[in-house]
C-alpha cells in the first residue's frame, strides 16, 4: 500500500492538508496558516477521522504559537481547536498532550516545540495504523479459512484518509490485500456525508475489491449470507468499551449480532476515554440539516455543483454520530492487539 | 385529511397518473395512453408503493385491450406488466384478478370490463386504507398515554402517494392528526431513493409534524428515547408473516427489537402472498447502479440537475428491499384489523 497521500504535513510555517469536502471528485490541498484556518478545517471537516483530526488540531496549536506563544495563546488556542467538534476524543488528547508538552516550557521554546510535538502526534498515528494493519490482519487470517474472497464490510471513512498513515479499520484491508489475502469489501455511502464514498475511492486506487452500497443494504446482505464480518473506526471508546462511530453503526453492529457475524472497532489507543464511563455520557455531535438537505455532486459537463434535495417545509435532524454497546463488539483492535471491550482499563494511553 | 391528490385516474381512454419521479420537486401529471406506458411508469417509478403499483397495473391492462381485448393481447398485456417490477406482490394480485374477470368474457366486453375492474380495485384500495387508518388510529390511541407528542417513525413512503386513498402506513397517522393526537412523525430520507422525501412532502402538506434524518439515525433515534412506535409499509407478505419491504426496513426492525419499541406493518389483504412459504421465497429486485451513484436536486436557480455523487470506478450494488422476519413484527394492521404475523392464514384476498 504505497498509494496513500498525506492527508497532513507541514509546509514551512504552514500546514498543508488534502481538502476532504472536495473528494471524491477533486484533490485539492489547502494551505493552513492560522488558528482560524486550522479550527475551520476541523470543524468543516476538510479534515476529518478521529485521529486526523487528533494531529490536525495539534498542528493546529503549533500554528497559532508562531509568532506569540504566550500562556494566554496557548490557552486561546486550545479552547479554539477543543471546541470545533464535540465527540471524537482524539481532540481533546492530542491537546491535553501538547499543552502537557508545551506549559512547562518557556515560551521562547514552545513554537520549535509544538511543530516537534504535532510531528510526533502525526508519526505515533502511523506508526498506530501500521500495527492495527498487522493485529487486523492476523484476525482476517482467521476468519478467511477457505472463504474467497473473504467479505468485510465496513461503514464511513476509516482509512488513509481518517488519519496520518493506513488508516484503522481498513489497515488490516489494505494489510490483507497486499498478503494476498482475497478479500471484498461492501462500503456503505454512509449518509448524509457520504464518506463511503471517499472509502470506496481509497480502495478502488489501491486496487482492492469493493462495492459501494446505500446504508440500508447493511441488514439485507448480512440476512442473505454476502458478510463475513465488520470492521469500523471508532471517534471515541468510553471506559466500558460502549463506542461512539459515524452513525449509522450501531444499525450495523445489531444487525452482525443478530447474524452471528464478527465486528471489529479498529482504533488507537488515543481513541479510549478513560475519564468517559459509558456510552450516554459520550456526547453526540447534531451537524447540520444543509447536510441533509443539500448534496455535491458532478454534472455531465463535470462541475462539483451542489443542489437542494430535501425542501425547506421540512426539519432535519441530523446526528453525526451514535453509540454501539459494548456488548456488540466482538473486540477492539489497537496497536497493542485485540482488546475485549471490558479489558481497557488495563491500556494505558501514550 | 382532505389534501390530496388522485395519483391514478382515467381519462378518457387514458390514464393521467402524478410523476413521482419529479416529486417533492415538481407536481407534474403524466398521461398514459399504451400498455408500454404503463409499463415503464411502474418500471421507472413514475407510479410506486405496493398498492398503487397494484392498480397502475390493471390500469395498465385496461389500456392494452382498448382496441383489441384478444386472449392473445390480454396474455401479452399479463406478461409485459408481470414482469416490471419483481418484489411487489399486489402487481401480481392484481393482474390475477383482472384475468380472472376478463378470461371468461367474449373480447367484445372485456374492455369496458377492464375499465370497471381496475376502477373497483382502486377504490377498494381507498377503502381499505381508510380502515387501516381506523384500526392504525385505535393503536396509536393507546400507545399515546400521556406521551406528547407521541413519537413515531416511519421508512420510505407509504402515504398517499403509494395507494389510491390515504395510505398505509401513513393512514394511521393521518387519522391520528385528524382526530387531534400530538403525533410526531421521523421520517428516513430512505435511500438510494429518497422516497422519505415523498413523505416529508405528504406530512408538510397536511401539517403534520415531521423532522427528516438520515437512514443511519434512526439507532440513535430510539437508543436515546426518541421513538414510541415504528409503522412500514409492504411490499410483500409471506404466509408465516415475513415482510418484504423498502430496503433499511430490516435494519429498523432490528433496532425497534433491540429497545423493546412495537413495530407495525400496515398493509392491505392483497400485499399477503399465500403462495409464498417465506421470506427465503420472496424475490428481492436489483435496481440500476444509476440510483445509488446518480441522484437529482434543485439547484439555486430551482433547476432539477441530475449529479453523479459516485464514481464509475467502484461496482454498485442496489437490492431494492429487504425481508424482516416474523418475529420482529408486533403485528400487521390490514382493513380487517390488527393481525399477527402467525395468523394470517385466516384471512382472505378479496
Amino acid at each position: 500500500m504505497s498509494d496513500i497521500c498525506p492527508t497532513l504535513r507541514r509546509d514551512g510555517d504552514q500546514v498543508v492538508i488534502l481538502d476532504q469536502t472536495r473528494l471524491p471528485y477533486e484533490e485539492h490541498y489547502l494551505h493552513l496558516n492560522s488558528l482560524a484556518c486550522a479550527a475551520t478545517a476541523i470543524r468543516d471537516m476538510q479534515v476529518r477521522g478521529a485521529p486526523l483530526i487528533g494531529a490536525a488540531a495539534a498542528f493546529g496549536m503549533a500554528l497559532a504559537l508562531r509568532h506569540d506563544a504566550s500562556d494566554a495563546t496557548l490557552h486561546h488556542a486550545d479552547g479554539v481547536l477543543r471546541q470545533t467538534r464535540p465527540t471524537a476524543v482524539n481532540l481533546h488528547w492530542a491537546l491535553d498532550r501538547m499543552r502537557a508538552a508545551l506549559s512547562p516550557l518557556p515560551a521562547a521554546a514552545r513554537s520549535t516545540a509544538a511543530w516537534a510535538e504535532a510531528e510526533a502526534i502525526r508519526s505515533a498515528d502511523a506508526a498506530n495504523n501500521a500495527a492495527i494493519g498487522q493485529h487486523g490482519l492476523t484476525l482476517l487470517r482467521q476468519l478467511a479459512g477457505t472463504r474467497k474472497p473473504l467479505q468485510l464490510m465496513t461503514h464511513c471513512n476509516a482509512g488513509w484518509l481518517a488519519t496520518c498513515g493506513h488508516g484503522t479499520a481498513l489497515a488490516p484491508i489494505y494489510a490483507a490485500h497486499t498478503a494476498g489475502l482475497d478479500v471484498h469489501v461492501w462500503v456503505s455511502e454512509t449518509r448524509p456525508r457520504n464518506q463511503g464514498l471517499l472509502t470506496a475511492w481509497e480502495l478502488a486506487r489501491a486496487g482492492v475489491p469493493h462495492t459501494l452500497v446505500a446504508d440500508n443494504a447493511a441488514g439485507w446482505l448480512m440476512a442473505s449470507g454476502q458478510v463475513d464480518c465488520v470492521i469500523v473506526g471508532a471517534d471515541r471508546i468510553a471506559a466500558n468499551g460502549d463506542t461512539a462511530n459515524k452513525v449509522g453503526t450501531y444499525l450495523k453492529a445489531l444487525a452482525a449480532h443478530a447474524h452471528g457475524l464478527p465486528f471489529y472497532v479498529a482504533a488507537p489507543h488515543s481513541t479510549i476515554d478513560p475519564a468517559c464511563p459509558n456510552g450516554a455520557a459520550i456526547p453526540i455531535e447534531e451537524r447540520s440539516a444543509d447536510e441533509v438537505r443539500c448534496l455535491a455532486g458532478l454534472t455531465e459537463d463535470g462541475r462539483i455543483v451542489r443542489t437542494r434535495i430535501a425542501p425547506d417545509t421540512s426539519v432535519v435532524s441530523n446526528p453525526a454520530f451514535d453509540v454501539t454497546p459494548a456488548g456488540l463488539l466482538t473486540g477492539i483492535i489497537c496497536e497493542s492487539g485485540l482488546v475485549q471491550p471490558d479489558a481497557l482499563a488495563s491500556l494505558t494511553r501514550h
